[in-house]
This record gives C-alpha cells, structure tokens and sequence, in this order.
C-alpha cells in the first residue's frame, strides 16, 4: 500500500534525494567508494559542499555580504549560539511556543531578555500581533514557524534592530526577503535533508562584536572562515541537501514550491473547514501554518478521535498525531509531500464523515 | 580495479555497513519509508537507538554507573564540553599534537590548564612519559591516538584524578579498562560510522560540579537525562553506527578485532623496516599507532616520494597521503580495513623498491 508521509520532521524528503543518496551510499561520485568513507578533503566532496553552498544561496537569492554555513548537529545548539555571537546587553524575543521558550532559556543565561509578546495564554494557537520591539536590544528572535500548534510568520518582520529567525520548519517553502534578517538558521530535517546538519544564513558584519569568551565551536567566525570544513562536517546530510536543492531548482525554485504549498495547505483547511468532524486549531487564517496544519474532533464528536486515527492509518496515511500538548491531529505539508497526499487525506476525511452520519 | 581505502578519516566502514545503510535510505524496517524521513520518537528508530546503546555498553565491558551517548556534531566540540561540564579551578592535559592542543585551547577559556608534558619539540613523533599528573587539577585529559603523526597510547593511563579521553581513532581497536576514565568521547568517522554523530562515555556521578551557567545542549546531564534524544539526533549516522556494533560482535568482538589489528599495523611496520626506502616515523615501538601508519621516504631517496604515491595509486591505494605537518606517507589501518589491503599495500612498497633499485 502506498504510504502518504505526512511526518512533523524528520520528514518527507524527495524522492529523488533518497534514491541519488542511497546510491552514493554505495558509489560516491565513481570513486569505488561510499560517501561515508571518503574523506571531507577529497576534491569530489569538496564539490559537494561548494555546490550545495551556491545552490543555497542563488535559491534564496541571498545577497553577497551573508555567508551560508552547514554545521553538524540541531537547531538546538543555535538556541545558544545566537546569543554567544550577539548578545551585549539585551535581547528581544518573540514567545510563540515550545522552540521559542528553548531559545529564550539560552539566551536568559546572558543577561536581560525582553519578551516582547506571547501567546501562550491561548496554547500557542496564534500569532501575537502589535508588540513593540525595543530599540535598544541587540537582537530580536523569532521562530516563524511553529510545528506543533501550526501557526506560522508568513511574512518578512520590519525590525528596527537586527532580525533573527529559526526557520526549522519552514525554510524554502515562501520567497523571503534575507535583507531583512542578520541570521537566519534552522535543523535540516524538514524541507532539506535527514537530520544531522544544520544550515546558517548570517551576515557577515554582524560578528566580533561581543567582550565574552566564544567556544570555538560555537563561534559563527570559525565556521565562516574555514568555510564549514573547521571540523569534519556531517558528509551524508550534506549530500542529501544537495540532492534536494537539486530538486527544488528543477521544480521552478521558490516561487513555485510557494504556489504548490498554497494549493496544498488550503485543500486541507477547506475540507477541516467543510467537514462537520473536524476543526482548526489555529483561528486566524492569517497564522495558519503551510507547512503543519493542525486540527481536532469538533465538539460532540471527540469520541471519534481514535477511530478517525485507526481509519486514516489503515489508508495507507502515517505521521498523523498530533503533538500531546495540543491533541488531534497534524498533518505536515513540507516540500516534497505531493499534493496527491494531500487529496488522499481529504478522501479519507470526506469517507470517514460519510461511514458516521 | 579494487579499492584500498586508507583515508585517515572519514574512512573505510564494514561492508556491511554500507549496505545495510543504503537499504534502509530505501527502505527501514519495513515501513516503506526512508530512515531518512522517518520520526526519531517511532518505535522503529527508537529500537536502533536502544540497541545501538546495548551494543555499545555490551562491546566495551561499560560498568553500570556510565551512560553511553550518541550527540549530534563533531569531537571538536566536546572539547569545550568537558571543560563546561568538568572544570572548577585547574585542568591538567597532555599534549600529544594538533588535536590536544585545539583541547587545551578550549580548556583556557576556563582557567588555568596545566600542561603536564608535549611532545612538540620533536614534531610530536612521541608519546611524553615520566610526567607527574597534578593532584590538585579538576581532570587530567589525553588524545589517546594521534592521527597526524601515528602515535598512540596504547595503555590506560592511572590518573590520580578524573581521566578523560579523546578516543576519536582508536575506540573499538583494543580492549579498555573503562572503569580508569570518567569521560572517553569521539567522533564516529574512524571506527564506527560516517562523520556527524559523536559517542560520549560517561560516568554519572562526575556532573553537577561546576558553579558556571551550562548552555542545556552542552551539558551532558541533558543527553543522559533523555537517552540522546533532547533534540533530533543524527539519524543515518546511528543507523550506520549500529550496523558496525553489530559487525564488531559477530566478529568476535574487541579482543578478537585487537589480535587482527597487532597482525595487520605489524604485517605494515615490517615492511616499512624492512624496505630500503621507507622509513617510519615514529621511533619507539610502544608509541607507535594500531591505527594510522606514518612512514616517509629514507634519506636519499626523499626525491621517489611523488613516483611511488603515483605507483600506489595506480594500484588502487586511496588516501595514503601523509599530513601536511609530517609529509610523506600514512596508512589508516582502521578495523573495517581487511588484511588484504595491508597486504596490497605492503606488495606495492616490494614491487617500487625492486623497480627502483
């Protein structure tokens, strides 16, 4: 039977990554050799990197004062890293869920955090609007994407200070305008690659001006002047990546990939919307993510939760639950999830309704 | 023609290895799904994890009180780490080379590091002995193989205070008396898995010490507390780390793959000996590495070195380049490295000399 992934990450990938990776597992690049025994020197991964770097960039449309870096390890890690690298002697964070708070805690260790808003009051479920950014904070921290309440910052903040996002989860899925940020970072495990490797957009100026001591690792320089090669980078992330950004340029770049998740995204909010069972979590068309749509038993019908979930899985659809602090149901709709998934989600949907009239 | 890889790192992984891992990028555990594109919390992928950690703690004898982690990124960090995680007042190292000194580094952002003894004065050909380890430093801390120049500690050290080691290239290729360390960490690149996953040993009772703020990703209390899966871990390298556990045991284990490792690095520094126009590096028998073989041309014959790393590619020897710092030539004899290739390699040495004599 024909699975419809639909996992919150890791996640759908190509499958044109898979097949070129599982291949390079075994031959990398005619070498004889897999790319998990070649060294991260060789002339023929070096070419990897390269490629995948320019690709990033020309994708993103990057301007030429950013570095884009791979580094090994999670989103996580940065949640500490961004302050190491800017924090003087305030930050200003955007509180919209669970990643965010992780972030927050990091940054806390280093002085005065401002929370400039929240939206914690109702589980996460929108976006706060009209805060005020403090013009005197070195920094201001969003996370645009929020996968377990599926809201989502569809749009470019206007910052008066410099703009950092976690785009974990949402990074290659709209066009953005990187001018408007001085980092942007995420884990590589939803529109990008397996888990493993994380991508850093950073520009440049925005470093060496702290007084406190930078682990070397965990110094954006260090990594921006070797170029990701300081250490032993994490090779087969790194190659997936390429596989997909590959992929993302054949299919049209961006825009086109925008247009697609529109399409998808709102085939299943229509039929949550249509279908007398289900429900949006999230309210404001607005805040609603493309990438993770979540949703719930309308009431009086919450009992059907478990046979909607045993339903939808013996239709071939995995991945569906929704994260516990929230119930129900997620379907994720990252890049390379085809819109024929989708359709067979909204199927299962319409059959289930029709079965408990 | 056959492949002799002898790449210092990333480099050879059992066959095995490879293939399990690039059919599961196809196909895991029968999910019909990529391991790639699986979540890290199904009972699939949280079985690779549990069996790979069983495995780890089964091989290496590692007593009850020690917990076994597999973090995402590289070795590099870990030199800040132990110091986040170990350091009040003074550490003491050991500088054994590029690798130590990059630890010390780190480790003087905290304090005061006492370096106990350095074999620099002789471009680090030797391991130093006669030190006095300080009573009254936090840790003492060695690099127990040292890649660039072919030495190696082949013994466990008794430490008067907590041991700890950087085990990169060498964990898995002789027995350890786990019990004189608190802390053995490494990249996975040599004799475990591709490069992007980092195994940390670990005994519980050395943490909660320090009176400093821990970033949460750099406090190992994190990872023992959620088994290695606070965040995403780095799920291929795990897959492929299993599969080389898996290997090791069916293989009759560390005993029994430290007998074939004295065989193959012996069968090599005979040779080497033996041949009119190599030389190794390293002196003294006892410092010299199981693990990576360095040897240069002897004195005369300095001006053959371009025309037999020429004669051994063209018969299939990959990666035997020697370190910039020490020139020449030098053979990763990792445990994946079967004896035949040592033997290819030691023909291709017979076969130059005869021709150029």
């Amino acid at each position: 039977m024909k699975k419809h992934n639909f996992y919150a990450g890791p996640s759908i990938l190509p499958q044109t990554t898979i097949e070129k990776t599982a291949e390079a597992i075994i031959n990398f690049a005619g070498t004889g050799l897999s790319v998990m025994e070649v060294s991260h020197r060789s002339k023929e991964f070096v070419a990897v990197v390269d490629e995948a770097t320019a690709l990033f960039k020309e994708l993103l449309n990057i301007p030429d004062n950013y570095s884009v870096l791979f580094l090994g390890g999670g989103a996580s890690t940065q949640f500490a890293m961004v302050p190491f690298n800017l924090f003087i002697k305030k930050a200003a964070y955007l509180n919209t869920g669970a990643w965010s708070k992780k972030a927050i805690k990091e940054a806390q260790m280093f002085g005065e955090v401002d929370v400039v808003a929240s939206s914690d009051d109702k589980n996460f479920s929108y976006i706060p609007k009209g805060y005020t950014i403090p013009k005197d904070a070195d920094y201001f921290h969003v996370t645009t994407n929020n996968t377990i309440y599926g809201t989502e910052i569809k749009y470019d903040i206007d910052s008066p200070i410099p703009l950092v996002a976690d785009m974990s989860s949402d990074i290659f899925s709209r066009p953005i305008d990187i001018s408007k940020y001085v980092i942007i970072y995420g884990g590589a495990q939803k529109n990008l690659a397996p888990a493993g490797v994380t991508f850093v957009i950073i520009r440049n100026d925005i470093l060496g001006k702290v007084k406190h001591h930078l682990p070397t690792m965990l110094n954006y320089q260090t990594h921006i002047d070797k170029e990701s090669m300081f250490n032993t980078p994490p090779v087969v992330p790194i190659f997936a990546a390429l596989q997909t950004l590959r992929w993302l340029k054949e299919k049209g770049g961006i825009e086109e990939m925008y247009k697609i998740n529109v399409k998808k995204a709102g085939l299943l909010y229509s039929e949550i919307e249509r279908n007398s069972l289900f429900k949006v979590t999230v309210e404001a068309e607005e805040d609603r993510s493309l990438m993770n749509i979540c949703f719930v038993m309308t009431e009086g019908n919450e009992d059907k939760e478990k046979a909607f979930f045993e339903f939808a899985t013996s239709k071939g659809m995995v991945g569906i639950k929704g994260h516990r602090s929230v119930g129900g149901f997620r379907a994720s709709t990252y890049n390379a999830l085809p819109i024929e998934s989708v359709a067979a989600l909204v199927e299962t949907m319409k059959d289930f309704e029709t079965q408990n009239k």
